[in-house]
């Protein structure tokens, strides 16, 4: 049987923010949390202890990459994602739904499933809510999701509701499905519906009252300006049932993780931090800056004054800026550990706020002195 | 005052291999010792605290492109090498001349020194011995080393005489230009003499009786067969001062190091171990094997059973085979985390050899099991 367990520890009085625990076979979750993102069953540059080091719970990875390659059986003669990877603590599993829609013309769907042609070798792939859960079962992974349709933005209001009750029927398929696996893996449902807040509040109540333990909302952060994100939770959350965790699918810059757990949401998930770290953005408590920018040239002192990640602790900001201009492996590596620290504190900052009732406080605070940069 | 002292612990009765004891500022080497090479300030993809663990002892740095980039004023301005970089164990730098000898057509000689045209942006920078001198006070490092002129291979004997005297001279400059900086630098000389036995003979007498605590070989493996660079050293060793260390200047391929301890060196750095781990290379008692080949793809087993490396320690060479085929940096790092573990397991393999009286057996055994690739 699945040791997963959710509890609220905290509740905002002012906001839908929640502080939370969800136990899984790996170890415990505190909630607000940010995954980092291991496409490849690998977070680019750092190794499972810094990742550790930096405050990781729970990290992600990539079904569609990892079928691809090394492929999900070799996978399973392994032992599982878990011992593949050197990673001991919880994996969250996407479906490989949103990567198979990214494929454009790449792709079909019919009511069976999708097939598609891979952007490896060009080889042809047939994605059911039955094969995913097969797949995932050879991955290992603790928290698993089912095959879902994200619909293109914009899209017309016709289109957003076919999408969503395809998703709704694999859905129901992939709860089937997955009683043939493995029991101590959870399957999360996932909420869609495009933009439009009738779907939206018709998707979450339908997937929330399924036997869910756990929902992601999905088919947000798609290219639409962050107002309509944040509108469309405002319909979501309300709908969903207050004892599942909920996850943020895709979504994990600073600003919109302290945003969205305003808006109810638990988890957070999101490449930015780690992509935008390799190109030389780094997060501060005033927005993200370029160490590759010639002032940090003669910087003796760290990234950010008081960040005690491995990065600021041993190394200046002018070493920093000299790793990346020589292009030195090492630089991407101690960026990264400085932005997936960054976001790890950032959660369990905001899960204190929570609990100590202050998060509308912190959050209205970091939002005025943190200026995102524009993507 | 230099804390500077070299020790010899033990002296093979069969051949010239000794094993030692150095003392430096920064903490004790014992030899025979392979050196990582940091060329930018950093040892390509791995961190200092791996380094050590992988059993790094004194890491080498290069003049030549530290003084271009980030320049050794501002490596001065923050506290020398070893603080810029963090790693607090001793260093060697080099003096650049190789890396200006390189440059061909860019590079001018006259007896002053060098002028050359910068590989970065083209501008121009003289070196002299007493610029070099200075150049290293301002880095910092414990072992340094005097301008020098690598001969071109092949070269005439003419050019290989005037290229050696050019080099004697330009090192009592350097010895003299030394006094006026840090006293805790240690200045190794520097023995030339091309492929001519009688000029590396005059080097060596020349060079061993000037006041240098230690000596490099440099102007090796610069394209001639192997043969003759052993030969060289056959010329080179008997007329050297037992009582100082030796350091074989960019040489330290696994086979060669475990010649050259034989031929009476110490010291040993090359880029070859890192360079060739990058490109999938991987060193075992057998060979050097390449983890990119499929037949990697599904060993559960470490790159080398017995390795007590954190690579084979704690990934599969399957997953390590899955990393260098999806492009992941980790796998740069884990990679040249074994060769590194290999070469300096293999030099204490070595120390431990001479300790007991059987370096030869295990010279023979060694190079009748490694086979070698050719490069
Ligand atoms: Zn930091
Ligand atoms: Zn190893």
């Amino acid at each position: 049987m699945s040791s997963f367990h959710f509890t609220i520890d905290a509740e905002c009085p002012d906001s839908w923010a929640r502080a939370g625990t969800i136990s899984t076979p790996h170890g415990t979750i505190l909630t607000p949390i940010f995954m980092p993102v291991g496409t490849q069953a690998t977070v680019k540059s750092v190794s499972p202890e810094e990742l550790r080091a930096a405050g990781a719970q729970i990290i992600l990875a990539n079904t569609y990459h990892l079928m691809l390659r090394p492929g999900s059986s070799l996978v399973a003669e392994f032992g599982g994602l878990h011992s593949f990877m050197h990673w001991d603590g919880p994996i969250l599993t996407d479906s490989g739904g949103f990567q198979v829609w990214s494929l454009g013309h790449l792709r079909k769907l019919n009511e069976d499933g999708v097939t598609f042609k891979s952007h490896l070798d060009g080889s042809y792939h047939i994605l059911t809510p039955e094969r995913v859960m097969e797949i995932e079962a050879e991955l290992g992974s603790d928290i698993i999701l089912p095959l879902d349709i994200c619909a293109p933005y914009p899209c017309s209001p016709l289109e957003a509701r076919k999408a969503m009750e395809n998703t709704h029927r694999w859905e129901e398929r992939a709860l089937i499905a997955k009683e043939r696996h493995r029991p101590e893996q959870t399957l999360f449902g996932i909420v869609q519906g495009a933009f439009e807040p009738e779907l939206r509040r018709e998707s979450a109540r339908v997937i929330g009252n399924m036997p869910f333990p756990g929902l992601s909302i999905g088919g947000l952060s798609v290219g639409e300006p962050k107002a309509q994100m944040w509108e469309m939770l405002r319909h979501v959350t309300p709908e969903l049932p207050r004892d599942k965790p909920r996850h943020l699918l895709g979504v994990g810059s600073p600003e919109d993780m302290v945003m969205g757990v305003g808006l109810g949401m638990d988890m957070f998930d999101c490449v930015l931090p780690t992509r935008v770290a390799r190109h030389g953005g780094l997060f501060t408590a005033t927005g993200r800056v370029n160490i590759k920018s010639s002032r940090f040239r003669t910087v003796r002192g760290p990234i950010e004054e008081g960040c005690d990640c491995y990065t600021c602790r041993n190394y200046s900001a002018g070493y920093v800026h000299h790793l990346i201009r020589a292009e030195e492996q090492l630089y991407y590596r101690l960026g990264t550990i400085h932005n997936v620290h960054f976001m790890l504190r950032l959660a369990a900052q905001l899960r204190a706020a929570i609990q100590a009732g202050t998060y509308t406080q912190f959050r209205d605070e970091f939002l005025a002195r943190y200026v995102p940069a524009s993507e």
